[in-house]
């Protein structure tokens, strides 16, 4: 098959960049460490025909989602407001020429939760078109873990957790640092750690219980950071199972060992969740494209 | 009036200490930075001994409270369990004689919260215990927040948030802390950001929105600690508020800024607070004296 165009899904620490046949198919493929914080030093240009060598086709038009389309990165594409359905996506995208080829730069989207206050995503759109095409709740685990609700074809909505931020910040900067030992992966303190996050309404609170539960020597020093990553995933999980829609499938899309423990945490709270397929993002960037003939 | 017992308030980076009548007044005081962190290389005897000459009577004995009485004090005092009055912690007061003086390290708390993990205090049950007399739910703010209610004369069971620690780990080691422009006190983004804690179920969710408030630019620079600041407390006292009993007096102890910084939050939230008495931990330390005539 014949190149059509070129996703590239370039994100603040990564790049990652496919070839794609006009069906959404992935024909060869690319990654690096070259993302945006990286990159923009050398200049975005520059490393993006850099990094695409080797898979690039005369004249293909170049599809980007991620932060490369924010503040800090190439250009920045004003958020699309929700509910967005794939047209929406296109239109709200940023187009430019470059060396002679079409760049098109996804927009990030923008909702309002329960309380009117704002949240956004930027990247994560595109791979929730790439994820799934029936009603579903898409779970995209990360630094700021995303649950956005898919319902005729639109995101009609999301609300973002600060759940791997706050790992990394409660693990190396307070006193359950130092109570841990290691970054043994430990299922069972793991498991454990998930119900207690999912079983008490205050984070804050349970976040204590890190503590105590080692003072006490029921939690190993061992387990103590698997027993935190649980707690922090499971309050998620029982927030946005709480709040996703009955009967609907919970689809779980990220890098594979993360999504694992999502996946293991909702078993242990009795939440089904399923892996979401590969390569979501370029999946995704194929189906904003307005039209076969018309990419991008 | 003569000194009946002198009092101590030994914390992790602090010391206090006080020349105490036999009804509990204050007769004179002391404090120094000297806490149980930077005292341990000196020693706790030599450390104690200096920081009181100038208020110490001779004889009198030396009632102790705080994290003296931890693992990493001056000798481990085993905790109490809740519910427990004020003679079961006097009964459960470790007791030594040192330089023929009678010393007596206050034991910490122990209960399990409603999913049976446990939770652990550690000088705040002293400063309950002169902090009231009658039923009352008391909120000893700080590093590790304490709810605890008090009834029949009995600390009956608490809870603890990591509210000042998360404060920090938040605020320093996170993308929040990139967008917080200086420490300056912003009133109304401490109340909006109490609101937005308070308002939602999940906390790790609702940090977000002082990095989405901000980006959007409904919140300054400036407004960013505070916010953050406000949205912790403010979450924490919607959880307490909630489990306090109905009608009872909700009554804050602590440091004065922040205990001014929990009243503003409850003004905010509706939730009506009080302040306590200064001197709750001296006082707290006269009520465990087991009688006037037994010191200690």
């Amino acid at each position: 098959m014949t190149t059509a165009f070129i996703a590239v899904d370039w994100g603040t620490s990564s790049f990652r960049a496919a070839a794609m046949a006009r069906d959404g198919a992935v024909l060869a493929r690319v990654a690096s460490g070259e993302g945006i914080l990286k990159a923009a030093a050398r200049g975005f240009e520059a490393v993006l025909f850099e990094e695409i060598a080797a898979i690039d086709a005369a004249g293909a038009p170049i599809l980007l989602s991620g932060m490369i389309g924010s503040r800090n990165g190439w250009v920045e594409v004003p958020y699309a407001r929700c509910p967005a359905d794939a047209a929406a996506l296109s239109a709200g995208a940023a187009r430019m020429t470059v060396r002679g080829r079409a760049l098109a730069f996804a927009p990030g989207l923008i909702c309002d939760d329960e309380s009117g206050r704002p949240d956004v995503m930027r990247g994560e759109e595109t791979q929730i078109f790439g994820a799934v095409e029936g009603d579903a709740t898409v779970v995209l685990p990360g630094t700021h873990s995303k649950w956005a609700r898919f319902e005729g074809g639109r995101v009609v909505g999301f609300r973002s957790y600060m759940t791997g931020e706050m790992f990394a910040a409660m693990r190396h900067h307070t006193i359950l640092g130092a109570l841990a030992e290691g970054e043994a992966d430990d299922a069972a303190a793991f498991a454990d750690g998930a119900r207690a996050g999912a079983a008490d309404g205050a984070l804050s609170h349970a976040l204590f219980s890190a503590r105590t539960m080692a003072l006490t020597g029921r939690l190993s020093g061992r387990g103590v950071a698997s027993y935190l990553s649980g707690l922090l995933i499971g309050a998620e999980i029982a927030d946005g199972a709480r709040r996703a829609g009955p009967g609907r499938p919970v689809v779980v899309v990220g890098e594979a060992g993360l999504a694992a423990r999502y996946l293991a945490a909702g078993r242990a709270l009795g939440v089904a969740m399923q892996a979401g397929p590969a390569d979501a993002a370029f999946r995704g960037l194929a189906r904003l494209a307005p039209s076969p003939g018309a990419v991008p």
